[in-house]
């Protein structure tokens, strides 16, 4: 399908998009370049690539196909740093996160070239990080989100979704102000409700002898708690806006319920439970709302 | 170790508490009431008690241990019931969740008979309820909080404190204040803000389409938030006080992280995530604060 892979971002979301591509006969040579020199080699040791590139440039040198699989902060730097060998018959993806920052940045950088880029989010990853955790089964079976804009080149789209489609993944188009939307209000939100009880309970003087008497619930709910500070640092900042909207409507949930609560009115307060709890438990994860 | 164990609640706590008693050799005889007779019944043909009584008042005749396995808004009717034939010898506990409203009833309705009660949060529990699910595992290897007041006679406690550690317990005491402000804190507000969550998200024009996005993160997150709708609008109500100032904590946590967002101040909003995961990620589930 394609002829060469440049893959920008060795890590464990790149290196596995290159096994898995490799794997599926969907790319024959993947030219990579990592920003730690230490990273590309690995990434060539293990075979995850099979020539290293000695910058973001030469790895699009001659690609028809090019993954950016860089924290989001550092979307723009890298259209910057490749924007001069990009060509209209290249497909340009990324796998970040947020999308409309990585939209935005790319009709900033790219300009004409815009049409070439598919912007890209697949659901999936790893509690750990790095090409030495890369695996060509990461995406099989995950939802992956394309969130075109207008400019969007529709062959560059319609080669994105098959090429998605081949490693076993579900595709669905989004705008990618929804795409933030939805992210914010069910993974970002969390994440920040999660960071910030914990903050709150340990800066407290008794936090850690409460910290003892925390049980399963806590440990599920808090999970996502320790998640990476620098990549969730970028997250929440690139999708403030969304994050902003989807914590006012949490909150005005959160007092709702803390007013009925020190009223004493058990009914309503149950009524808000009783929907919450009944929405949860009907709930299934990759399961589209109707 | 006891003759005969009034059992008031023969649901999945008391059920199970009886069972475990039993089999630990800890009480000869169980006399047994619920508000349902059929679960009462169920219970006897279970094994569960040995003899159904027809009121709480009767199931603490002529016991010298007696256990309320009721709601907590449920302790203060309970108690009223059962006054009269209350006697300085018998040991009386519970198992409610939250313990200054427990307290504070057992002051107000048993007067000097409070010096029995030794007020106990066994922290177990299972996602299912009643008597069908009575186990008598269920409270092996748990903690059990016990929170005696100035009253509480001295060797009832201690006997209170051998009970639950020959049934494979792990007991410490503490004050009922302390008790519900740590409650509060990592299991009451962590449904709070899951039950928020959820009403916020579906509660939005997109929710539904939103919760089809949702990943492993989120079902961690949100599992709290199928909990129990009237158990938990007790809980919340019983400890509204605490639970407020939990939630006043939070708040603060959550703003600044918010403010600190909207504002891109990356390096300060890294450094608040960084104290949350990495308390998180060196939490261990039943080790102690140090």
């Amino acid at each position: 399908m394609f002829e060469q892979l440049g893959l920008i971002g060795c890590g464990l979301m790149g290196g596995s998009f290159a096994l898995a591509a490799k794997r599926a006969g969907l790319v024959k040579r993947v030219v990579g370049y990592s920003k730690s020199p230490s990273t590309t080699e690995q990434a060539r040791r293990m075979g995850v690539i099979d020539v290293e590139a000695p910058s973001a440039l030469l790895a699009v040198s001659g690609a028809d196909i090019v993954l950016l699989a860089v924290p989001v902060a550092a979307t723009e730097a890298t259209f910057k740093a490749i924007r001069h060998l990009i060509t209209p018959s290249m497909l340009i993806m990324d796998v970040g996160s947020t999308k409309r920052d990585v939209v935005d940045a790319a009709q900033r950088v790219l300009r004409d070239h815009v049409s070439s880029f598919v912007p890209a989010h697949p659901i999936t990853g790893k509690e750990v990080s790095g090409v030495e955790h890369a695996d060509p089964e990461l995406y099989r079976g995950k939802q992956v989100i394309l969130t075109p804009v207008e400019k969007t080149n529709g062959a560059h789209l319609s080669r994105a979704q098959a090429l998605w489609e081949a490693m076993g993944c579900h595709v669905q188009q989004m705008a990618p102000e929804a795409h933030d939307a939805a992210f914010a209000a069910v993974s970002h939100l969390p994440h920040l409700l999660a960071f910030a009880l914990m903050h709150g309970i340990v800066n407290q003087p008794l936090g850690k002898d409460f910290l003892g008497l925390a049980g399963p619930g806590f440990r599920d709910f808090t999970r996502i708690a320790a998640g990476d500070p620098k990549l969730w640092r970028d997250v929440l900042l690139a999708n403030r806006l969304e994050l902003v909207e989807q914590a006012k409507i949490f909150q005005r949930s959160m007092m709702n319920m803390l007013k009925l609560a020190e009223d004493g009115d058990g009914d309503q307060l149950q009524a808000m439970i009783e929907q919450a709890s009944n929405s949860r438990a009907h709930w299934r994860m990759g399961q589209k709302g109707k």
